[in-house]
């Protein structure tokens, strides 16, 4: 039976039923995945995410590349935060790449072990839901939320692929969860930035000035890759 | 701080920042917390919740009165389910009850050590909303939920606390999870039937043949009993 289900935090990873069986979609649009698919669009090679400041510094002592944020701000003595405009340069073509951030490297160890683990943002919603509809698998949509609570815009993001994914294929249940998303999805679609107008990450992000990354996070479809984790690390989809 | 947040599961409840400083409205409209508040109504005198079957059956071994459902149906052996209609009976007024359900026992278990627990239903909507908004206290509504998942009902009676309370009183945080629930509620305010036409649990009742139960549960306002637990039992709030 194939379903789509959303889980507004990592927490409900747990509780959700089938995740061996199901392909998993990390989203943390404002601002982790949307940094991750900028990252492969310029040209690394691989991301390697890890859970804590620990495991960063000690990839940053054997040289690797390292992004590093933790609430919304870039860690010092490490390379990049979790803005898109950090991983736009030619010093990432074809490199590793080793990433922390305080949400979604978080969901992605969370769901490691499920069927397939791919990463989502508005950056490459499109190329996502083509692909996740030709699949025969079910879909969890994981928010990262903040701090394993809900967040309207990662919410947002997985309403949009569930309206996207229902209008190319026939799956067997819509769990209430993607109802929820893809209402909200519907009543925002056509100005989103104002529907996140009110919510706590965006006031948080607005005042450490980073107006010009919510608007990159919300344009649609500047990539086709679809990041996917293999082995612990993420690399480019070949599809 | 005086904030609102909306946990779509009880699996919510332990990322909840502070607990011991907020009010807990339990929400399980379709069926549970309708039903506590109908027995109220009717005149119980105290309702004690249960997590497990092996709880309700050493109460009804006692010979206390037990009410007890899974997977929408009354267990046999106990005299109730958790139907509404179950408790309007004149064999009701001034006993003390025992209850355990699929889901609304389970949350009350979750928040039982938080600073207050109450009960919310639409049947009691505009009475909870006028004491929540005098209290000089945060709001934590926690629904029930099916099985740890969220489902629509109890998010759209969330969103109608939301939406009320914060035309009565100032709030100084409305979480995004806030926003959220009170945008799904303000979409399907005008014919929640309707609204929740597809909702899981819904489908799940219809099957039973519980509709009469459904649309007494999204009846506003029969009751101004707001249930509160005290040492562990359900009692009428003294307001």
């Amino acid at each position: 039976m194939r379903k789509i289900e959303v889980g507004f935090s990592p927490v409900f990873f747990n509780v959700y039923d089938s995740p061996n069986d199901s392909i998993v979609v990390i989203i943390d649009v404002l601002r982790a995945t949307t940094a991750i698919c900028t990252a492969f669009k310029f040209g690394v090679k691989e991301i390697i995410p890890v859970a804590t400041i620990e495991e960063a510094l000690s990839y940053k002592q054997k040289g690797y590349l390292v992004g590093a944020e933790r609430n919304g701000l870039k860690l010092d003595g490490f390379d990049f935060g979790n803005s898109p405009y950090h991983y736009m340069g030619s010093n990432i073509k074809d490199q590793t790449i080793v990433l922390t951030t305080t949400n979604g490297t978080q969901a992605i160890e969370t769901a490691k072990n499920a069927y397939k683990v791919v990463i989502g943002a508005f950056t490459n919603l499109s190329a996502l839901c083509n692909w996740l509809a030709k699949q025969d698998k079910s879909v969890l949509l994981l928010c990262s939320g903040w701090k394993n609570k809900l967040n309207l815009e990662d919410s947002l993001f997985a309403g949009a692929v569930v309206n996207e994914i229902t209008k190319l294929s026939e799956y067997d249940e819509i769990s209430d969860s993607a109802l929820c998303a893809k209402y909200l999805y519907n009543m925002a679609k056509e100005d989103p930035d104002r529907f996140l107008h009110h919510s706590s990450h965006r006031r948080r992000l607005a005042k450490l000035n980073l107006k010009q990354d919510i608007k990159y996070s919300l344009t649609l479809d500047l990539t086709d890759i679809i990041p996917i984790l293999i082995d612990n690390k993420l690399v480019k989809m070949k599809i």
